[in-house]
């Protein structure tokens, strides 16, 4: 699942998941919960509220640490909520982990953030593959998180991956895309899975402000929408033994009452 | 249709939008021809190439004038191909035109162009109502086509122009997305209607170049990819009458042997 | 002079000012206050402060409205405080005025921002040729605080306005450039006059803290250095007829017990 | 000496660096040559003129392999041309280097590239401590060329590496800094010893074009101005013991007849 934007989007997870659970056989559940904390940052309230919603694990973005309140919680569970594993090194917390189903079937996640037009972190492109290879020592069930601006850099790196994970799915624009599928090499892609969170915003976010802010050039604080909440991700349906990607379908889920 | 690259673009629209007219009784057809000539910038010869493809009228974007040669002639043309009308005075050609049908319904087109991670050109937010106006003297369907990178500026350029336009479709990021809706104002919007070109590439050029400038940070001439080429875009329902919008729809279309 | 930083900077000024006013004779001072409140923003604190120091304007820059209470103040002074005159319509405040010697001679003051790594704000190339115009009708001799990053855009504003204005002197970087000199035209011109604030610093702030945002990458806070407070700026004559520059001439004056 | 551009930069330290090795009885010289070709780049014949000059070592910085032609020649010449030891693992050249007088005094030399508006390189605030530490075991006395745009990197990058090596010297803006001096570890400073090449000009380029360029914000080609060519950069005192500076004093010659 995508970005979480604050109480909304975590109401839609919490009220919508489990019926997707059910309905779609979902063994694991990864969400990006970067912008959970009032629409942007994470607290240990956030990251405790989804993980009480049947999320396995939590990964993170440009937002990781802009609520400083999750570094210490962080700290205490590594392996519930990671961040981009291309941070300087001495960063809190880890780039990636391995989860497990209760039958003991692993998966890999790795969590990527990209640097066009974002922050000159260490380059992913050479990260990733050294992560992969010490993921894939435990399983060849892979799933990228690929949080980043650029169209160009998230279809590289899902082409960079193709044949050596089981999915690159990208987080960061708030925006679904629609070019799901499965690559050459069996990797499931997605540019963006798009956010859980108000569709009648601005990314999330009340219309008007970012248009006076648009307009005047000016900081004006931003503040939650709350109409057309969605949840929204992807469901990747992977082959255990190879790794390789079956399928991958967009979800969009409307909670009832916005 | 969104951002036509280079040849397989153009042949994908030369092939396959005679059908699609007819299937869907399309009355008039808007392309954004950007990336026309070789991936990057357009030329006489593309321009004419996708007029003669029953195509109405070109759009563009920031690779207006990439190709000097097509200066000259959009002076010549300026109703046949539109540069973003927030461009600087004194730029060659212009920014919106009327166009219509062989019976006189009439269909307003604005181009735009973002500024987020962008070029600073004259604000869009507000060259935008202003030419809106002046387009509606003759007509309430009226299309803009918001031409930028980011997501929020896409996005808010929608909610801005919500029940004084028929549709606010987004072109760049050669991606499409799945967020078609009609806005509560009647606006029909999409954030990006994605290339005409060939998916299996990184946004159009080929995956080894791109993957190799995101390794190395050199630059690498781009050059253009060839598998998997879809034509892509929209098709917009509108009420002659109010200007309102109907409908919107996603179009992908398969080129046949690539 | 150039941005006052802090109460470092105030003190400076107000410690060192008349002495340099006595010595050298001066007719009107300027000094670029968008530091002036806490290292970000002006206060009408801060503002009143230096205004009390026989400064005659306050200029200001990207910082102009950091601090929202100087909103409201320089809506009741828009001849004590400029804003860049390229800001968008609508924002507080103005962007050029004219100031007088007692003897009534005057000296017209634009302030523009530039763009590159900057916001997107109206043209500065198309924006000062109408207000200088507009400036001449009142005195041949005009100052231009060009407060931009990028030394191209400054070198090219001085190139723009050579022999229209009586100086383009730039700001923004906090580093004295040692390349004043008369243009052809007749305008003297400087890349940056320099802050008025701690030399022993990373622009003004304390060094511990700006090396831990590099090497991490986080939002770390800063705080204002104390060592080796100067004021910096230049020292311009100019004749009174014309307008045309005499003489530029750089100012770096230690803050005793700093 | 800094950014040497194009042919008068190079004619500059041709005629003028004999007489200034002689007057200042200089040890040994170290010049940036990226723009030392056409204005941008270097080429194989622009790197052997300038060593034909009495010039040491050439450091580049971002236009280190504009011109392609110099990558087969630097890989020849590994320690005549370095460029920024903070590229990409794998990028032909190196970064540091130590070269001697006649007598067998070493002088360590790192070259060194900033972020902030510039490339995503791997983080100079990391690298550059390991880098001196390996230089340290040749000798003490290290020059560091950090080439960057902001005046931020380059004083927090100055306060990083104070006392660890003799100088830190910026290049890239083409703008001499009046800032230089001792900081309190014992290390030189300037923030950019400004470019070999004409003045008058916008940053070595013909100032119409440029101003051209703001105006319509179309790429408008370079053509490299010529008048009021200089030689700029700094003599700077160490001791060969301990490694500290004992002065550093800027440089500005005119060349006779531009
Ligand atoms: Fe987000
Ligand atoms: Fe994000
Ligand atoms: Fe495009
Ligand atoms: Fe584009
Ligand atoms: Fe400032
Ligand atoms: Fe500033
Ligand atoms: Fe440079
Ligand atoms: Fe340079």
């Amino acid at each position: 699942m995508g970005d979480v934007v604050g109480k909304p989007g975590v109401t839609a997870v919490r009220t919508l998941l489990p019926k997707l659970i059910a309905r779609h056989s979902v063994d694991l559940v990864v969400a990006n919960a970067e912008n959970s904390e009032g629409g942007a940052g994470i607290s240990p309230e956030s990251a405790e509220a989804l993980l009480a919603s049947e999320v396995n694990l939590l990964t993170s973005g440009n937002h990781f640490w802009t609520k400083k309140q999750i570094l210490p919680w962080v700290q205490d569970n590594p392996n519930l909520l990671l961040r981009p594993a291309n941070y300087p090194k001495g960063a809190p917390g880890k780039g990636h982990t391995v989860i497990q189903t209760p039958d003991g079937r692993k998966l890999g996640v790795l969590n990527l953030e990209g640097r066009v037009n974002m922050k000159p972190l260490d380059n992913p492109f050479t990260v990733a593959p050294e992560l992969v290879a010490e993921l894939r020592k435990q399983t060849p069930c892979i799933l990228v998180d690929m949080h980043c601006e650029a169209t160009s850099e998230k279809n590289a790196m899902g082409a960079h991956l193709d044949g050596k994970v089981s999915a690159v799915v990208g987080t960061h624009t708030h925006v679904q895309t629609a070019d799901e599928r499965i690559l050459p090499g069996g990797t499931a892609y997605i540019t963006d899975v798009g956010m859980c969170g108000p569709l009648d915003s601005v990314i999330g976010m009340k219309k008007e402000l970012s248009i006076e802010r648009f307009i005047t050039l000016r900081h004006v604080p931003y503040e939650l929408a709350k109409n057309l909440v969605y949840l929204q991700g992807v469901i990747i349906d992977m082959d255990d033994k190879t790794g390789k990607a079956r399928s991958i379908e967009r979800i969009r889920e409307h909670l009832p009452g916005t």
